[in-house]
């Protein structure tokens, strides 16, 4: 009986093991897919004499879009990625409402827009069609639960099973839902 | 004799206005195009009681990648920004090597990409495809001349109109190039 090969994530963060993915994706012509710079508002900043520009006062600001986006085969790929704790369920104020907004507009212009979670203690990780979010997304506006259950990600998401090389092998799946 | 309208670009530079045509397809829903956040290399956060995460310590980082990207019509569009004072040339130093790379992959990918370069002196755009910006980096790359031509701009570019809403309409000559 064969052994069942297991990757654990050796502490890894989601982004981390998306980041490599993409290295590797990039690395071999696959996509060319990049995590936008965190958004900082400038305040102050000092020039010392013979060496680099110093940012002395600076302040975290909100982003407007998600954190990843790039091409694949032509194709615009734009997506975030969320990481839980919770066992049962996802909580919906993960996502800012500006996030849904900026997919949504992504998804009229027919680009290819999903999100990526990952139930840390489980390790396993979906990748669930924003339109799929949408429709929890809209039951919370509605007044219902603000999660998403385990079991409905299951049914509506896609298992991306963890690699050695690359990791998190999205575009696998993205290929076999858009192309 | 009707009256040539002019639009003169009131000191604003490439980039508000470029901002600012984006902003406009994003209202209209004709793209979903943002500017990527400066690239930063936080060292140090201070947490004062009651009030925002303060970054005491950052450092300015290389940017791997070009300015502008996002989805038009599901291609994915990727470009770069630049300005030049200079009258009879553009110069090629304005561009670091990992921009053309960058450029080189999403063109390999069969992304849209292409650099929008402004005379800031007599205010006129261009539009020059990555394919003839290629054939000049490598020009100079084999010890040929440091810069684009103004006559070679207006050959191998496409002239952008300058509008007052939206200012820089670059998706009309991206839609006449590549759909
Ligand atoms: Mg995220
Ligand atoms: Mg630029």
């Amino acid at each position: 009986k064969p052994k069942q090969v297991s990757y654990s994530n050796r502490g890894m963060t989601l982004e981390e093991d998306i980041n490599e993915t993409n290295q590797f994706y990039l690395t071999f012509q696959k996509a060319v897919i990049h995590k936008k710079p965190t958004p900082v508002q400038i305040v102050d900043v000092h020039y010392p004499s013979r060496s680099a520009a110093v940012i002395k006062e600076a302040y975290f600001k909100q982003p407007s879009t998600t954190d990843y986006n790039g091409v694949f085969k032509g194709r615009y790929i734009d997506f975030e990625a969320k990481e839980t704790k919770n066992k049962t369920s996802f909580p919906l104020q993960n996502f800012h409402e500006h996030q849904i907004l900026h997919m949504e507009s992504v998804h009229k212009q027919e680009g290819i827009t999903f999100v990526l979670i990952r139930f840390s203690l489980s390790e396993e990780v979906f990748l669930l069609p924003y339109e799929a979010l949408r429709v929890y997304w809209d039951r919370m506006a509605g007044g219902g639960r603000k999660s998403i259950k385990r079991e409905e990600m299951e049914e509506k998401g896609f298992s991306i099973p963890l690699g050695l090389h690359p990791r998190v092998d999205y575009l696998k799946i993205v290929h076999q839902l858009y192309f």
